[in-house]
């Protein structure tokens, strides 16, 4: 047995000041792809009491308006008053964007768009189980629904005295590979100063964590942590400074996989820290579809300016129906993981990213969107297309 | 077999943009501890083109010169000029440091010492394995020596065209849980203008590569990638934004092990993300180091405010000698996880930040310091003087 009877993953909120980051740096992105999916993006950005420095790397032929666009995201979040910590109309917004060196861009442009070298060099793994029906593990699935939910009940008015800013953590127990039970859950959020503690944990248990999660697996035992440090009226960038790519768990598998660094928000595809890692969720999540292992996790690596992976390699912890090296040869033969192939294969240098910058990047519902004429898929490394394919070429 | 047969893993010197951030951060972190070990810090930087910002919660009764601290590391690392891309003493550097919110404080300070809550939620995990003398991964292992001999060449003039900004990545072979092999090797240096590219290419080669790298583990099958994109002139925040908490692989396991996702830099103990993740190393070290098991993981968990750990569990990928439930009641009973209890165990309210903040947290060697009359040891969690006990308690 290689597994753990007992494991906890974490969530946060859209208004978690990491997250809000994360989403300017995806608005910003999104709006650059719009008019120029060819342009190069990384886009850092720190918020702190009243401000939020948007940095990084950018090249392109698009005009956008950066202000606004923060100022947009701040604002669907819900930090829109001084009261709350932050007010998207009067906070400060401060451009230190740069271009992307020139000495990275000879290095990665090639005569042949197929040649693209990658963007930077890294590991990546992507992940799968079967453990849930969208082929995630199950503590990061329940904690973002606790968020997703939580977001839900504010801006419904459902709980109207609740505030962006929030925190989720459950632990699971699992018994052979499935979850058996919730032994901990956890969940802090941000609240008008007005609702009392008894009624804060009250109504969050019975109308966020009893909504949320399953009541067959809460039992006698299960330890419920509802705002455990007693107040949680400042929030948000005031409380605690946010920056782009510090959510990567969170944004990932919740640490029932590993994890090569490199964040996601803000990077264009051509960063293969984030098109690889979502490359790397489509092999995982076809073979597990496909029925060849209960649990899969595959590591590709990059060098700089260089288009073929270093290395590929793969473990299925032992679910796998035929052996980890006839898989690894199948991907290789069904998959081609150099950066521009990858481009191509997810449809990726379209505007969907700033929906990816909250409640993670992998496990959700991929759509069907027509933006200013162009049709294309979000979350196109959740479909599970490849897996007819897979099965018939490993003949089970 | 639940092992990958190659792995690759990376790491990045200290001038690299987000270990220069890193470095900022626990330089304030450890300036405030030799003054006052009692401080709340959470210091968070911010680097790009000709600027370095320095936000995040600060409460403390010290005094210090955020400005020159800023200043020193920069030079330190070696940014002192605007040619190479930075200039420690022209550079701006904006503090927009906030204080500690109270709703926090409140939540985590408690009467009895020994109480004192969790200073967030999160999960964390900790890791031994046996494959190097250190205990530690050997990709990682690599990667690391590659950066601090870049560094050293760099610094004693042995290749005096070198430039602060590097990074690495090592991919391993394994064979029965060893490293049999090292398949690629990718290493990217900055550089002053004059060195041609071949020039550069070998002597990287004979006096890092050959000189760092065990000579029966490079074969003739090696690919080596050096300085791939062909020119690396720009470097530093002009190159790419650095930010505090960016290289979390990088710092821990490269990738080896699970991350829970939070990072290390410009964080006091009080914080779990970093106390909590220091204690689970040398749990697993020292299980490891008893030869309980070949590899160890353990994840512990906490829920903000609150002492204990919400879980606590542990993985030995089958290679323990007891189960893997015996080791978690061992460690259960020998170690006091609360995160006051760490902090007494590990001696971790003193100055010994800042030498964490580039080429690993972990496998370093453990040295004892007098600074303004208090010893005090680096890396404790590095000590295996639990081992003893722990075998006792085992019984093998
Ligand atoms: C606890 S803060 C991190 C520590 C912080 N940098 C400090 O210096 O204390 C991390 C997250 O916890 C949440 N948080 C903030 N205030 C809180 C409170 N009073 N109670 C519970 N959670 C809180 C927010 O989501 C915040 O982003
Ligand atoms: C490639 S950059 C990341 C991408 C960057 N943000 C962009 O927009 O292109 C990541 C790291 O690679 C290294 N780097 C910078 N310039 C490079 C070059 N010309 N060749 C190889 N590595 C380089 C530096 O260590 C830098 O911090």
């Amino acid at each position: 047995m290689s597994d753990y009877s007992v494991f906890t993953s974490e969530s946060v909120s859209e208004g978690h000041p990491d997250k809000l980051a994360d989403q300017i740096s995806d608005a910003v992105l999104d709006a650059i792809l719009t008019e120029d999916p060819h342009a190069r993006v990384a886009c850092e950005t720190m918020v702190k009491t009243g401000v939020a420095i948007v940095g990084g790397e950018i090249t392109t032929s698009a005009w956008v308006d950066l202000e606004d666009l923060a100022r947009d995201v701040i604002k669907d979040v819900g930090y829109t008053s001084s009261d709350v910590g932050f007010d998207a109309d009067t906070c400060g917004i401060i451009n230190i964007i740069g271009k992307q060196s020139v000495d990275i861009a000879q290095g990665v442009d090639r005569q042949k768009p197929e040649d693209q070298g990658a963007g930077d060099q890294g590991l990546m793994f992507g992940y799968a189980s079967n453990e849930t029906e969208v082929l995630m593990p199950a503590p990061i699935t329940f904690a973002h629904r606790l968020m997703e939910r939580q977001a839900e009940a504010r801006k419904k008015g459902i709980l109207p005295w609740l505030r962006p800013d929030a925190k989720s953590q459950v632990t699971c127990r699992y018994e052979n590979g499935k979850v058996a039970g919730i032994d901990a859950v956890v969940l802090s959020t941000q609240h008008d100063p007005d609702v009392t503690q008894a009624d804060l944990k009250e109504a969050v248990m019975e109308l966020v964590v009893k909504k949320v999660l399953p009541p067959e697996l809460l039992h006698k035992d299960t330890q419920y942590h509802i705002n455990p440090t007693g107040k949680f009226v400042i929030g948000g960038p005031v409380g605690d400074c946010g920056l782009t790519g510090r959510k990567i768990i969170v944004d990932t598998y919740g640490g029932t996989a590993r994890h090569g660094g490199g964040a996601f928000s803000g990077k264009d595809p051509s960063k293969v820290d984030r098109s690889a890692a979502y490359a790397g969720r489509y092999v995982a999540k076809n073979i597990v579809a496909a029925g060849l292992a209960d649990k899969c996790e595959i590591q590709v690596s990059y060098a700089i300016g260089v288009a073929q992976p270093t290395s590929i390699s793969l473990n299925t912890f032992g679910t796998g129906k035929i052996s980890d090296d006839k898989i690894i040869q199948l991907v290789r033969e069904q998959f081609d993981l150099r950066p521009y192939a990858i481009t191509n294969m997810l449809d990726l240098l379209h505007p969907m990213y700033q929906a990816t910058a909250a409640y993670g990047h992998f496990g959700r519902e991929p759509q069907e969107v027509t933006i200013g004429g162009n049709t294309f898929t979000t979350f196109p490394w959740e479909k599970t297309d490849r897996a007819a394919a897979l099965k018939d070429a490993a003949g089970i």
